[in-house]
């Protein structure tokens, strides 16, 4: 493949985008729906317009940029998302969607003969604001009118009105799910948002799959006392029995496999004065791996550790699971297309697994789906502080590029 | 001594005073200078009158009764506080109030000729709603005005505008102090708040000092990160390193002394978030010694295992001294006063040290001061679950009676 993106415009874009909805500090808040991303649909709608594709908006807000040409089959599709967490950075989801855009127009530009067509997706809401990853599940399964009209944002607001104050009618965000077979594949590239493919100095990481995600609350109860009064071996202090499981954690998930991760983001003591042993202590738990039945091994291995730890210090402890989300593989035939393409241009690969959601596994289930990822500064994510050279953000679009093109042309 | 208190009627006055400030569960919320605050003040006005007690109230709101008699020496104190931590219990502070306005009865009613003046002392705001042990400050060291503007509740409102609400003059707050001198004695009864004398089946506790308190802030930072993509033994996690000194804080106390007790109340995570290791955890320590240098030593201990932990875990950590409170040791001469007394009366003692603050450490400065404690029902205590049996009020009420008959006598 003789041809590769435009760096220069690629990289003018993004420093765009990154003005709607911009932070003090670099970072932006683009949250769907907002004002921010209403400017940043209306400005790509005026790139597809120069760039001659032909684009529709779906009922819940997906973005579809169809190219030229490739005839009437199941398309090739590309993309990612273009609204951001609270003060998020400028790659997340932004580089996928412009890479995207940026690989449609050098297709367009190359007059590259197409055998499928090729559409750009952008997903509506991948940060869930109104639900996890909303837009991309609308395309797996048609929300129910009920569910969609309890849909409801961090500030209260309904997702109806929201899509109301868009212009669109809210009944048709009922009517978004793609019939299987409808897509030829998909292909997603992002920032890897951890900082494995930096430590290990790998250019492109090809995504195995999206690890599995728990979460769930330990809830240890204890007997509140005096500070003063209460003689260190008469206390039933549950954040001691929290605290010993939270130095346990790291063996824990080193028990179940090498990408298990847990995390604890959130502690509670009740009733959280300076002056009075705890009697409750909450820890809110966010547990990961790429295999199912491990994960739920290491659900299991976390509360006996909680409940061990809980009997040695006298107190209670609950578990509640809050949800469990299975581990998604991505497709075998695409990795390799990625990885081949990689290698052809001179680049290292490692094949990874996800840490984090993304839409892509919501389109495994309607399609094959491959992920690219290039290395995040620091592995820093979801931070004003998001980082990726802009050599990477190259590597990344000319890999996505070509994969695109031999999806496109096979 | 041939006459002791009347149960019957502390045990009134003990259940109707719990009525000024009742919450729905048996517990009570008497802010200092709230209207339950004002409630009880006018019942105790009214109490004395009947039981020929001569009452003033200093310009911070401490009351005094006197008892007909006695001369014009330095008085004997007895006393303790009316005013509660919210939502606290029926008994701490009240036992000790009431105690000593049934003990001035008696002594009225059998008409015992006194060699000494004998007062009864209500001190205000003994809880902190402004300041620490607030009416008993005010005796030791007048407060400068500048400082006695600038005190405010935990509503925000000011301790001036609380006074002037209560129809006193302000300024009269900033001429409360005692000269040295002036007390003969002062002696206490208080709830134990604690479980030691009901662990060892003792009815009497004979105080021998008040323990130093120590207050400080823990701040471990490590690295903010994605909790999906961020392998484990690559995170730089600081609420590891703070899990960590939490459970050695039973060991670093007990390396100290046996009373040592050192408390975690309050951890703050930030972000906060339940998918973001946490960049900061914030640790509120309360640590408590009866002896100043084993205070700072325990202080010492802590910080060194934190620093200890944190470089374990590749994260800083930083601490912040907020208070240090001397211990306080009570009057030899009056433990042997009390002892003995309980003695005569077929009690059992233990001496110990308070691990609460009280009103007598800072009496301790003016007078000779005693301290008597009783039980806790399961040592609970700032609680609505806050108890102590009839038989227990008894012996209190009994052991301070004979302690301020044998100081005022001699």
């Amino acid at each position: 493949m003789p041809f590769s993106v435009r760096i220069d415009r690629l990289r003018r874009d993004l420093e765009l985008v990154a003005q709607f909805g911009a932070g003090p500090d670099g970072g932006v808040t683009r949250t769907s729906f907002s004002e921010a991303d209403r400017e940043v649909r209306a400005w790509l709608a005026g790139q597809a317009d120069q760039s001659g594709l032909a684009r529709r908006t779906d009922g819940i807000g997906n973005i579809f940029l169809r190219l030229p040409g490739g005839g009437d089959g199941p398309p090739v599709w590309l993309g990612s998302h273009l609204d951001s967490v609270p003060a998020g950075g400028r790659f997340d989801g932004a580089l996928g969607s412009l890479a995207a855009l940026e690989v449609a127009r050098r297709l367009v530009e190359e007059r590259v003969p197409l055998r499928r067509p090729v559409e750009v997706v952008i997903f509506a809401d991948e940060e869930g604001n109104y639900h996890h990853l909303c837009g991309s599940t609308a395309l797996v399964q048609d929300y129910h009118p009920d569910e969609l009209a309890g849909l409801r944002g961090r500030a209260g607001n309904r997702l109806v009105d929201a899509l109301a104050g868009m212009g669109w009618d809210p009944a048709a965000a009922t009517r978004t799910a793609v019939r299987p077979g409808a897509v030829h594949a998909f292909v997603e590239l992002h920032i890897e948002q951890g900082a494995v493919l930096e430590r290990r100095n790998v250019q492109i990481g090809v995504v195995t799959g999206i690890v599995g995600l728990g979460g769930g609350e330990l809830v240890f109860t204890g007997r509140q006392d005096h500070a003063g009064t209460t003689p260190m071996p008469m206390r039933r202090d549950p954040l001691r029995a929290a605290a010993e499981l939270l130095t346990r954690l790291p063996d824990v998930t080193g028990s179940i496999s090498e990408p298990a991760v847990a995390t604890c983001g959130v502690v509670v003591t009740e009733p959280g004065a300076t002056n009075v042993v705890p009697g409750v202590c909450r820890l809110q738990l966010d547990f990961r791996d790429p295999d199912r039945d491990r994960l739920l091994a290491l659900e299991r291995a976390i509360v006996a550790t909680a409940r061990a730890a809980a009997q040695r210090h006298d107190v209670a402890v609950t578990y509640r699971r809050e949800s469990i989300t299975d581990p998604v593989q991505l497709d075998d035939r695409i990795q390799r297309v990625i990885e081949a393409t990689a290698v052809q241009l001179g680049l290292s690969t490692l094949a990874m697994p996800s840490g984090a959601g993304h839409d892509s596994q919501n389109l495994a289930k309607l399609a094959p789906t491959g992920m690219i990822f290039v290395p995040s500064v620091a592995g820093r994510s979801h931070s004003p502080a998001e980082l990726t050279d802009w050599d990477d953000v190259e590597n990344g679009g000319n890999v996505l590029l070509a994969t695109v093109h031999s999806l496109a042309t096979e």
